[in-house]
């Protein structure tokens, strides 16, 4: 699945008449916003969210499916409640994220080998392989979007976000 | 509007059967997840969202709205395009949310002195109102989220976010 990866790198950037741009506006006068934790970290996630969804777009591969699926692939017999607790969602969001996962054959439930009443969550061949594809993939967005940061701001980054909330 | 802010804010934390659990599960293993930036901004963006939601939710302000409620404030005469370009985002999206505040009657269009095709945005006077109780909540909100950080941590923070990108 990867062997198109470099060609699709390059097309990565083009740019459509929607596209926004990213960097703060030179003559806008931002007011409050310049004061706040929450602001900066949303225009972060804006420019950020721009480049995964160029990436990912072709393989239905959102932030919340990447995130299930990995934490399905790292973790055994997985239920629906253990995923929403790891990802940090409400239930029902993890319900819908795995309902779409399972419409697009890369996960499924079986009965769970420890508890009846629930369903244990696992990647299908197609989801392993998709998830292959999307990590490869990732690990190159997230390198890319930190570029600029030192091995150490971006330890320094990760302790600070953690701290937040 | 802001009389009844301390018995709003005492009851801002009520827990819901469906509200996430927002620190990373210990018994989990992340795999990929652990090293990415993204994932970390993902992370904090959720537990911060919540807290934003619980402030405002009564007020029918969400961040984007905050956000260009602000800049209307701050620029007089904003066209639609320049809320777009200031706030990063999609032209598409910037229409959406005018839309919407100007069915919660917070903002209106008038014919742009400078531009007969464009229209110019401004905040009504309910908008404005319900802007100063909202900006209030909102430094609390962020002063909450960031409680945490020194004020150097603070200023560093922001400084490598705006490194992402």
């Amino acid at each position: 699945m990867s062997e198109d990866l470099p060609s699709r790198l390059k097309t990565r950037r083009r740019l459509g008449a929607d596209t926004p741009d990213v960097g703060l506006a030179q003559d806008v006068e931002y007011g409050v916003l310049n004061e706040l934790v929450g602001y900066s970290l949303r225009r972060a996630q804006i420019r950020i969210y721009q480049d995964f969804l160029d990436v990912m777009e072709p393989w239905s591969i959102t932030p919340p499916r990447f995130s299930a699926m990995t934490l399905i692939r790292n973790n055994d017999s997985m239920k629906l409640t253990d995923l929403a607790r790891a990802m940090g969602i409400a239930r029902s969001g993890a319900v819908e994220v795995v309902n779409s996962l399972e419409k697009l054959g890369f996960v499924r439930r079986r009965e769970s080998p420890t508890d009846r009443r629930a369903f244990a969550l696992e990647l299908t061949g197609k989801g392993g392989e998709a998830l292959d594809t999307a990590t490869a993939l990732i690990l190159e967005h997230d390198a890319r979007i930190s570029a600029r940061l030192s091995e150490q701001e971006h330890i320094q980054l990760r302790e600070l976000l953690d701290k937040l909330g």
